[in-house]
């Protein structure tokens, strides 16, 4: 049993809520540190969060005093950030420079060249780049980044794609009103209806994905020579990003031969606590994957593939605040501990 | 005041109540026939319809009784079929033999070498295939077909691309739930959800687009050279299939040559009753169009398009049930009429 | 054709957006100043607005310039508030002082002795409250006010009951999204749940009741003799509030007495414009009203009942940001015009 | 570790796969029989049951054999009963002829004289039944039965009241569309709507609350004296019934008794394994209890209570297949065991 001290930056919103959950019985991680905003600062967690999940506020967490987001608030080893980008910005470097390992799910620092932007299933050499950053910027702690949700539903399933000589991605999402947050959407605005925009998310799919699926050299990562064209539609589903790809291979394979290098998809990790036993869940069914039906697969882990067709197209579906936020920053935790980096 | 005696088969499904809303107060066609199933036959149009959208029954149809699918029962001189697929299979070559003009949603004959599938918009000429049908079969009638509802919604926009070399198309459909008719698609099934899948749709975009967009040399339908990739998905929403489209073209243009040379399409028809002012609209606004602010304009008739990426990349929606059914076949009679067809 | 000047006080909310719907195309009023909140002030309609209604914003208030809700910046005869209660609260009486007739939908005036709480098929007696109220306050205009969006779906159907001596009344809303405003709910919030509580809403359904149902002895208004208890929910209904009722009569009436007195109810007004040809719509299908059905019957002017049993119960259901909002305040603005108060 | 073998009739169903999930790691009951219609008998669960639930179907159930619904096709001590009513009918008689226990979900013999309508925590002692059952009949088996799910959550809450002479109760409910089972309600039917009406349901609200709250005097169940007057609806939320209940009540107690008496309702239940921590849980917040944020409390089994004022007024919520269903047969089913009766 080991016991990391770990804070929560941003607690109160809904990717700091899925952190809350996913540490609150975690074998390796203790809940130290609960910090977020001014106006929340000195309420008790249960007071200042609003808990909107729809399981039990974890009774370790209810009467935490949050603090406010500042190094010298916090006590804590790793700090989990659900920080808005701006803050982020400002706030993860004073973290770091203050020692703390931050595990910060914001986009602010994702494509710096020496933070290292990991999915423990896809690049997990990528790791790296933290030495880099420490000599380079001096900084006792370091901050690594996982990439935003719609980029790691993707990202999962193209990993496998890459012996086939990965080109060109086109892909549509179909993204959950629970990716912006607990107030981001009204209800007008989406009920009922599409909303073919979200601020930022297709130039996310776009750079991040080449990141994510390129070289560490030894000093720098040299991103993946492809393409990746995004269309980001918000939809009426509460958690689940659905995501129709075309996958353009050099070597054509056939969807058969996708399926096999879907099935085959075994990142071998060192058996972390978040891991899914299925990064990957091929559906074979007509109809599937469906974010309802399961998103949760793997606890909210697991990346799910259906209909293969000629193309290459296929479907792609993971739970956006888990997989795709909370689960994949402690994912990337659980991956530096393993390898002695925590 | 032309007077034109319509009827109306499978008048009390989805696509047949709304023939119902189009014809009521046409000013050129009188219902003067609704047929439907066994099961309602002989019963007033209002016991049997279950009425379910939400405009009141109009009261000229109220108090109809309800005829036999059977051309013997229909006293009309146009009818408009919105029968299943296996049904028209069986029904629609009957009534055409019997001398009726049949404007048919069905898709059973849509991709008949001999059988015009028309956008009015999109191919008039199309309508040559009327008299090699006719001669071909030694009918007094004929059958003309719509496309699908998805093929509509998207053809429209590509008519105007026709100019740059269309070549690739790939479309992620999100489709309306009132698509499959009005118990197609349980509630339990969709709600906060995405089903991946919609039997046929796939293969159904990616024929008839190109028969639509061929040419006519006096004797049939040459297909249109280029690819279709169609990945279909039903959403929750009750009204208007929203489409992400990828085009293709020899000619590279700009995201703004495109958007012009939607702005600049004109079919000039004439005059058609049921034809909107615009049946392209281009929305500027970052995040439109959107199917229930959208869905509705030109009474429904007309396509609205945005969000003119490089790529090219844009989003179209229209109005399933009315551009891209009922309304689609009445104004095919009405083009009809125009011509001296009917 | 009549042409009086009519301004709207917070043009750009959902409210303010139904009130130029209602008054765009209206025989009698004319829209002349379009009022909002400083941030929109000086744009245009167009701009300021952010149309979110599913019929195009008309034309003619594209290009107005939207004005500060200052009295001297706004050219009109009538003015109708769609404020927020606590800026209503300030505002309205500077209007009614400048001269202005003020037709609110603002919950602040609603309960005052001197001011009218009217609804036309209810209480337009109640009017005769304005001359107290001129009298007593000094104002060259006036404020005249319509209930809150459940109680008037409530009260259309209890008028007739009077007649049975109604004594007590239960109320159990399921309220659409669109009464809190365009971004009053999140979807988060509301998506495959029932939020039980409005704030103040059952309070004022309570006491608001009261005085329409009460007399009016030529200087105030007797509350009627009868208590109200309310429990109000929000359900994911976009618009159309739905009410089970419980009405105890003095003389029992049998659910067909009952059924009849709503049939029978006809207020007789003066053929005003937005007047539905049928305030009370009587459904004798087992399984209406349904508001998705039934919202828009009389143009969303018409409140339907239905589902009258033994108890007295019955289901209730009228369009909120119609019937129970912009339209009421309209109809009331109408009435004042055919009596010659406006 | 007992191990008792448990069937499973009407397996495929929305019910049935509630009653497999609540039964596949169960620390007493084992499923030994999977029955289902002509249509899935013979073939493997997996493939028969188009498993809809959001957790993974349990592995252990996967490969067995779908059997009809047939005593001599069922090995199990104890059959759970999933069917239709009027199946149920039918069958369930010639189980407990044949001598199983049958623990029934369905409506059809619940208001029988001799059967028992059982809520463990409500009312244990009805048990007694059983005897007077099988005396009359010559039945090795049995049949006990639980209330329809919108009783259940109603009479849970009622059950601490009655120390307080509870004479009349109002009930409007917003009821979850699983409650119609996978394909009972059509998604244009339901979504964006309200349907206000339950076919039968409001009856056996009446009634089978009597008989619950009924004495049982060692041979029949004599009804508590009261009455009961239901409004149902359904709403567009997936899982959980929402109550907004009226208790009359003969020593008038204020909301804050009421929520004493909630707090202090402790049915000293045996240990079952399916009983929650707390049946009842008292919300104290403005807004709770919500559907989707309670309705999995207790892992379904627990009713939230919330919104006391006066009137008496308040909410119940709770699991409608969960609590109100499957679970309540399988509590049944325990409360039998550690009395010794299975």
């Amino acid at each position: 049993m080991v016991s990391i001290k770990a804070g929560i930056l941003g607690a109160t919103g809904a990717v700091g809520q899925r952190f809350v959950e996913a540490l609150s019985n975690h074998p390796w991680f203790e809940i130290t540190a609960l910090a977020a905003s001014e106006r929340s600062a000195g309420k008790t967690y249960k007071k200042a969060a609003g808990w909107r999940l729809d399981t039990a506020m974890p009774e370790s967490v209810e009467n935490l005093e949050v603090v406010p987001v500042d190094p010298k608030a916090v006590d804590a080893d790793v700090v989990f950030s659900a920080l808005p980008a701006d803050l982020a910005l400002k706030v993860e470097p004073e973290f770091a420079k203050a020692g703390f390992a931050v595990a910060s799910n914001a986009s602010s620092y994702r494509m710096e060249k020496d933070i290292p932007l990991v999915i423990p299933e896809v690049n997990p050499e990528h790791l790296g780049l933290l030495e880099v950053q420490q000599d380079a910027r001096g900084w006792d702690g370091y901050i690594i980044t996982n990439p935003n949700c719609s980029t790691i539903v993707m990202t999962v399933t193209l990993k496998p794609l890459m012996q086939f000589g990965l080109e060109t991605i086109q892909v549509a999402t179909m993204q959950a009103i629970s990716g912006a947050g607990f107030s981001g959407v009204a209800a007008m605005a989406i009920y009922d209806n599409i909303i073919p925009y979200i601020g930022n998310e297709e130039k996310k799919m776009e750079t991040e994905t080449l990141k994510l699926l390129g070289e560490f050299n030894g000093s720098e990562i040299v991103p993946a020579d492809m393409r990746v064209s995004a269309s980001c539609n918000r939809v009426p589903v509460i958690d689940g990003h659905t995501e129709a790809i075309w996958a353009g291979m050099r070597d054509k394979p056939t969807p058969e031969e996708v399926r096999k290098a879907f099935l085959k998809f075994d990142p071998r990790l060192k058996e972390l606590p978040s891991e899914p036993a299925k990064p990957l869940i091929v559906r074979d069914e007509i109809d599937r994957p469906q974010p309802r039906l399961d998103r949760n697969m793997g606890k909210g882990m697991s990346v799910s593939v259906g209909r293969i067709r000629e193309g290459i197209r296929y479907i792609a579906m993971g739970h956006n605040t888990i997989r795709g936020a909370a689960g994949a920053s402690v994912l990337n935790a659980e991956l530096l501990h393993s390898m002695g980096k925590l």
